[in-house]
């Protein structure tokens, strides 16, 4: 075989294993979604028990736990092997983190049946490791190389993060309810976790198939229940003592709903990897027509400083027949690695949006000492008030940053 | 061995099994540099000989040809295998392309020494399938992971760029004085190659290591001879018959001065890797001592949304002694990771840079039906006209030329 078609098959080979690499981390992705939705339940149980000072949710922790410890098996079973592999160092490395995380779980839920641990700490245990797993998340979209699977892994991590928001807000406003009074922090911190929710859903609602995106705004409206009980919540307005429990209900059959939505994403991407890998290999098997008429050029973004007229060599007569034929294969690849490359820039840039913002925020935090919802809030007003986005806002954070290190 | 630092492994494992294709791909581009080296002074020697009707540098084609046919095997003999490797699809393409274009040469030089080619599309024939050979160097430059070795490829590709150009302009000069006169086209695109050349050195200075900076200030200036022949091919000013001769000979001396520090720079590159693989066996090898104190906070750009208080666990006891030191570990690991990937945030956007240039030149050559040169040089005027950068102006062309596709 000629060495050009060689490698021409090589790179259709590669792009192959690409995919399946990718639909080995959906399988993966399917089972962490599992998991997380486990360990949101469980928290939530741990939280009405603590919260009721060990009157509500006793019988329930240990059926969550061990619900938890199953989705963890199949976690732990999806897992790639702990091998070496060019470019795999920092989901390894993430999968070492989330692994460490869950090694506290025992003990966590020691403390919580002893009540030996305040509400806010062993919530904020739960989402840690919570946070852990939803990172593999995003590694996965921000390494995705086609367009379609990171489109599909950039709406299902979106929707993860919101969902994960809203556990957030049932925890926040179970505890509030249950003290029969929202501190100011509280309140704040709950007006912080619908704002973000909404973006979340936003970036969701952005990228997500037609069919999840109609499931969704079927129920992306809250319902006027768990709005009013919001607005009981920041205003500090009266209500009953059975409060706590109509909350964690709505919310729960809320966070119900969007596990059901998040099912249809990890089947739409797994579907579009499965799509994804046939569309490969047809394009492997069909053989294009030699084009002999067209000039042929090779166009590759970023390596074609020198694209000119020199390009009209191959319909000079100087290529063979032959030569044509796998000048036209090449082309074919060239144009989809292209096309695949144009469009992962335009997807990227809303992750990179994301870091730019995370970064900002994380800056914000070290230096004054705030929340992660402070300085997420302290950024959202700058950016209101000076009718600029948050990124610019984020961006301006950063060179500051900078300036001051150097 | 506890499964998170088994992973903690394999990902310090795969970012040395990363550098390790790094070091290999350096091999592959110092052979491909004296390759193209080699089909640069073949291009030279075929000019004269075009330009000179037949009567210079007749014996010099072959000499010229056997070193080409010499690099060539080196260049086979260091490629990659031809086999399904997840991520490499765009780099198998692009050796196809490289290969299938090398294919040419023999009916080439058989044209070239029968006199049956003009001398501009010899000229552009060779140019091409050198460009074939760069587009390797930009590609490995654009997806190295490691910021150091990630700058030596961008300094050694901006400086073949510019070798090439100057490489252009030697045969573009050469056809002129040979003819005795400069057309208007000859004298805009040798402007154009000047500029162009100017750019790229820019780029390379901004990346170089310091020995290689050093070196190519004190050559950076063309000298006087240079630029007289220069100003005379530019503006038309009358000439010795011999100009042609004077003009090559100073102009590859120059290129073989370029080449000497070209050298220099795959020798930094593959230092560069050899230093990276030995910093991160070692970090593999020592142990850190365990972090009791510090509340852990593992920040991942973009995937720390959830980062707040909660980040207190570690120290509030529940983690034990050996989950701190693990943890301390992955910390470490993850700063490292972090460290990289902020770092080569900044390179990327060097080269996505070039990349926007690239496609709005791209596209005002297919709508426009303007040459490179031509489209290049518009890019810059308008630059210089509206007084902005060229990325600017060149964004600013694909804003429209994607509202025109819509």
């Amino acid at each position: 075989m000629n060495r050009a078609l060689e490698y021409l098959h090589a790179s259709r080979a590669s792009e192959i294993a690409s995919l399946q690499r990718l639909l080995r981390t959906g399988q993966q992705i399917t089972a962490v979604s599992e998991l997380i939705h486990a360990l949101q339940r469980e928290r939530g149980a741990s939280n009405i028990w603590l919260c009721s000072d060990g009157r509500l949710f006793g019988d329930e922790l240990e059926a969550r736990a061990a619900a938890v410890a199953d989705r963890q098996r199949a976690v732990i079973a999806a897992l790639p092997p702990a091998e070496a592999q060019p470019g795999y160092s920092r989901f390894c490395m993430l999968i070492a983190a989330a692994l460490q995380a869950l090694e506290a779980l025992p003990l966590l839920r020691q403390q919580v049946r002893d009540r030996a641990l305040e509400q806010v700490r062993a919530m904020d245990a739960f989402s840690h490791i919570i946070r852990t797993l939803l990172n593999l998340v995003f590694e996965a979209a921000d390494t995705a190389s086609e367009p379609d699977i990171s489109r599909a892994l950039i709406a299902l991590f979106s929707f993860m993060q919101g969902k994960e928001l809203a556990g957030q807000e049932r925890a926040t406003g179970s505890a509030g309810f249950a003290a029969g009074t929202f501190s100011a922090a509280q309140r704040q911190r709950l007006q912080g976790l619908i704002d973000a929710q909404e973006q979340s859903f936003a970036t969701f609602s952005q990228f997500a198939d037609a069919d999840s995106l109609a499931r969704w705004q079927q129920m992306a409206d809250a319902g006027s229940q768990i709005e009013r009980l919001r607005r009981i919540a920041c205003t500090g307005a009266p209500y009953a003592e059975e409060g706590v429990l109509q909350w964690f209900t709505l919310l729960s059959e809320r966070l119900d709903k969007m596990k059901q939505i998040e099912d249809g994403l990890c089947a739409a991407l797994m579907a579009g990897c499965a799509r994804a890998i046939a569309a490969a290999q047809q394009a492997e098997a069909r053989a294009p027509a030699p084009d002999a008429d067209a000039s042929f050029s090779l166009y590759v973004a970023g390596a074609s400083w020198l694209e000119g007229h020199d390009a009209t060599l191959d319909s000079s007569g100087i290529a063979p027949q032959l030569g044509r034929s796998v000048l036209s294969l090449i082309r074919e690849q060239a144009q989809r690695l292209q096309a695949q490359s144009n469009e992962l820039a335009t997807m990227r840039a809303t992750l990179n949006e994301r870091k730019v913002i995370d970064q900002a925020k994380h800056w914000l935090m070290q230096q004054h000492g705030l929340s992660e919802q402070d300085a997420w809030q302290r950024l959202r007003k700058s950016a209101m008030n000076q009718n600029k986005r948050m990124l610019d806002i984020a961006q301006a954070i950063l060179a500051v940053a900078a300036t001051l290190q150097a």
